[in-house]
């Protein structure tokens, strides 16, 4: 049996929060309204209001009101999913039984939200039956209120050691007659509230990077047939360091991430899919620098290599203070261990197609050439390197493309915008290959 | 159901071992005797006589007489808490018999040492099962010599892979009823062994870092309520290899590490408290460096960073090798990107008052404001920083204050010297807040 | 009862696979003929007939043939262990059907090749209860042959979250009387799926680094008494990476990794062999440099530091721009902070053998010293160090002499090599100590 996904949505790059109640605004569901209508490369795949956390304690009861309210008028054209999270703790049973009161009252039907709610989001989880004290509860409210069984769906934030080891059970759990887990949808890293539960510090008072956490969450999603999500980046001016983060989680297999801000979920939409255009990098020990695309050549006049032609197959290639004489081969190769190409999203689709083409015509593997002009110091080499692929490969490339088809069929609000981004030729090759 | 924890430490810093009987010498047991008799700061937390690899195989029949001396007569006065190392190995029946004899002989009330006793360590366990055998026999001690059930604790020393998965099966272990497991009190790596078991190797013998392993100790010790201690830095002059050690360590959660010797000790009980005074950081790509503190500016006057003022709102700043032309405003945010605070005692505990007092008043989040200033190649820039402090954040920040609180309450020895290093005022708020 | 390994191979360096059919040649079993007859450094712990990926799928039934064929010829001369590949896909009972039917074929004993398959390699595999079903097969198989039950072993390749997860369980699954587990062999890392399956992704496209998978299978074999194997690296003109590779590897436990080519087989053979002489390290913030070996003498004439004697006991030692002023303790001490030893398999033997010693005569810690003249600009320095042995340091400096031990017993095909490589009198030293 395979491990199947049990949603429409295969991916789900951003996870984003509101506030569901504010205090002294005139109208305290403000935020809620303002996000419930936002479209396109600004709208979140999973949006969260969050009657939780963002939320003060006493603004929850109106909270549940202004979820109903706003998700009732808007719900039926919000372009994503919509997840509110509610009040859970592990801890406290007096907790978790407002947080059942607050999705009871937010399924019912005569409310008119549910029909535009996914499911709901339980923070603070701790071991395996801790989780399925949770989805018995939506078991029953599905139940009261005549809603398909499993129609709601259930997403957990990890932010305890408890609920780390509970993702290695849950491929064993979920199978089981007396639970509905297989109604689980996104597991959502919560670093802020792990650290605490771990007593991490750090001395700057910034979170720990909790490599193993992720990677835990990444495999717990992939052996469960879930998406895993990555937890807030506090740092909201700091773009660069979001995408950081966000490069190192896919590199784990975690392909969304909360956002706390419209500028978060608009980095975070577009992170995990392919550049327009292919770069070339020089990777050297201590640092990653991408060369200058001009005119179709790929140069570099920084300090931390040089190159000299000194004869006809002559050349000095000094890299960190080191300096060796090379031939024209010697350099192809030196250079070819030094730079690393970034393929565009065309080059991926290119790639695909050659693949399947040849596969057709029975050849289990090919060479992809990949070359380039590079210029040095205003030296030109011309860069030529073949990588074998075969079906294995081709596998492992599929996952942007269908990352991207996954996005194209769920978010046409997105369709013009992927346009602009990619040209309409390269975005119809790529909703059309490896199908 | 909460995760509770047994013992009356909520914290342990450091694991002191100490051979139990030293041949040669006109005592064997002197060096348990000097170190029954040592005070405050140089005194563990936890303080271990190792009957085990410590002490020499035949030596270890004296080793149980020296502890008993040595307990009996100093253990009422002893600061903290005495845990004695017995031998065991999951893969030898006779040497767990040896142990179960050992701690059968030490606990013997007849002997007048058991009363100061806390418990015992276990080294060289196996998966869960070989933990319930040692368990086990703790359990007939106690009952054999009219001990309260669980009075003694039981550490273990986690050294071998199969340990290492236990951990993942505690929680749910120590609920049976057919085991009194919940004595389990400290989780200590073991790493010399542990590379041993794994056949790991490194070119120059050191150890290998074992990231994971620490990750899995900590999360064990977190979801089962108990306590994680690393295991021995060995080279014992390498102080600020230790320090940077348990800066790592505290970012995962484990904030007790081993101490080779009274040099360690001091070091590893100063580690994991905060700092006198807060100080400023510069990160760059590959290095983080400390601003000297001068008549309260933070200077800088390496070459890493240079700053110059070209005009009344113009400035050049020069980061490797690149130089970016900024007004007063993009300056701010350009060195608040490559700068971080580290705050001291007394600044954790004010911003802890602040947002108990703002929450009193009914906020859920405030901005705290750090500001210092930054003397650059002489210009000086007045920084200024905000960060939204919510209920997570207040109670991740607890972590060094609950330990504080934790060692105040538990070393009366250690008050003196706490007091000369924060003044007695820093001590006495630190003492109360978060209460 | 402790962790039992079953086979005659404690350590496996290399895994080389070869594909089994190529179409288009005149003899399509061309290269694993050739494989078949490869000796000494060149041959690899453990040749696989890859009957899956590497060949393709219409020539998989030719594929079955050639092995049987090939294996039958030249396997009883083949120097070490043959497993070949079959195709199984937890998640397709009809792959698994037909590595049932590929494995029923191989191993019939009027094939005549079953007496020189050591086992097979099942790909793919899922959780617990899928290995279960290969094993099951090869239960099957060994009885309708009539071959002993447990004569085949089984080797996975863990390409899945599943699988990953499954290590964790392996230890207690094997144990009971429903399966015949007892069989597994090898644990064998497959990146390239790994990376599909986690549906993980980086800018070029290069396989993430994995570190917690190669940890958790190095954790998994140990608990199980297993051979942890690394996957492909695919760039197979960087041998420089690849060795990196290794070395890191080898610090986790995982001493055994696949090899594409010969070339990569030699390297991999070579890798976890202590040298044959022993150099020092200059170990940096951001750099490792060894030094170089002349006339007995370890030089180091770069930039990074900087040395200069300034009086009879008067140096100035500048690391990075910082330069201090020491009398010559301190610059012992300091120099010893900076370097490192990497010892030589005659300098390892040199140190068993002294503890061995130093244990017969009662003593359980001797001091072992390390001493070296370094010159740094032209400056001559002695540097002399000191290490605790005790039994657990020995035991931990043992795992590569028990490598070496391994190797040497079961590849006589190596000897020449080996005694090339080393010398007779340190083979033959190191073939006697701590037996």
């Amino acid at each position: 049996m395979s491990t199947k996904r049990h949603y429409e949505r295969e991916f789900v790059r951003t996870f984003f929060t509101t506030p569901t109640a504010v205090e002294g605004e005139s109208d305290s569901a403000k935020m809620l309204r303002s996000a419930a209508q936002v479209r396109g490369i600004q709208a979140p795949d999973a949006w969260v209001p969050d009657n939780e956390d963002a939320t003060a304690p006493t603004m929850r009861a109106e909270g549940v009101e202004n979820i109903i309210d706003v998700v009732a008028e808007h719900g039926s054209d919000y372009p994503s999913e919509i997840h509110p999270r509610v009040v859970w703790h592990r801890e406290s049973p007096s907790t978790r039984y407002q947080g059942f009161q607050q999705m009871l009252e937010i399924a019912n039907p005569e409310n008119g939200a549910v029909d535009h709610i996914d499911g709901f989001v339980i923070p603070e989880v701790g071991d395996i039956d801790d989780w399925k004290k949770a989805d018995e509860f939506v078991t029953i409210i599905e139940n009261e209120h005549g809603l398909q069984e499993g129609s709601l769906s259930m997403s957990v934030i990890v932010e305890s050691g408890e609920a780390e080891l509970a993702m290695g059970d849950l491929r064993e759990e979920m199978g089981k007659p007396s639970n509905n887990l297989e109604r689980l949808f996104l597991l959502v890293d919560g670093e802020v509230d792990y650290t605490k539960d771990m007593r991490a510090m750090t001395p700057t008072g910034e979170l720990p990077p909790w490599p193993e956490l992720r990677h835990n969450t990444s495999r717990g999603a992939s052996a469960a047939g879930l998406i895993a999500v990555d937890g807030p980046y506090d740092d909201i001016r700091d773009v660069e360091g979001y995408n950081d983060r966000m490069t190192e989680n896919q590199a784990k297999g975690m392909l969304g991430i909360w956002s706390l801000t419209p500028g978060q979920v608009v980095e975070a939409n577009k992170a995990p899919l392919p550049p327009k255009t292919g770069s070339w990098l020089l990777e050297l020990a201590d640092q990653t620098i991408e060369l200058e695309h001009v005119d179709g050549q790929h140069v570099y006049d920084g300090d931390e290599i040089g190159l000299e032609q000194t004869g006809e197959d002559q050349y000095i290639l000094s890299v960190g203070g080191d300096e060796r004489e090379l031939d024209e081969d010697e350099l192809n190769e030196e250079l070819l261990d030094l730079t690393a190409y970034v393929p565009s999203m065309d080059d991926i689709v290119d790639s695909m197609e050659e693949f399947e083409a040849a596969k057709e015509a029975g050849k289990g593997a090919i060479a992809m050439t990949q070359a380039a002009t590079i210029v040095i110091d205003g030296v030109t080499v011309e860069l030529s390197n073949d990588r074998m692929w075969d079906e294995a490969t081709y596998q492992a490339a599929q996952t942007p493309v269908a990352l991207f088809q996954d996005v194209y069929q769920h978010r046409p609000d997105q369709h013009e915008e992927l346009e602009e981004m990619y040209g309409s030729d390269v975005v119809q090759r790529a909703t059309n290959v490896g199908a």
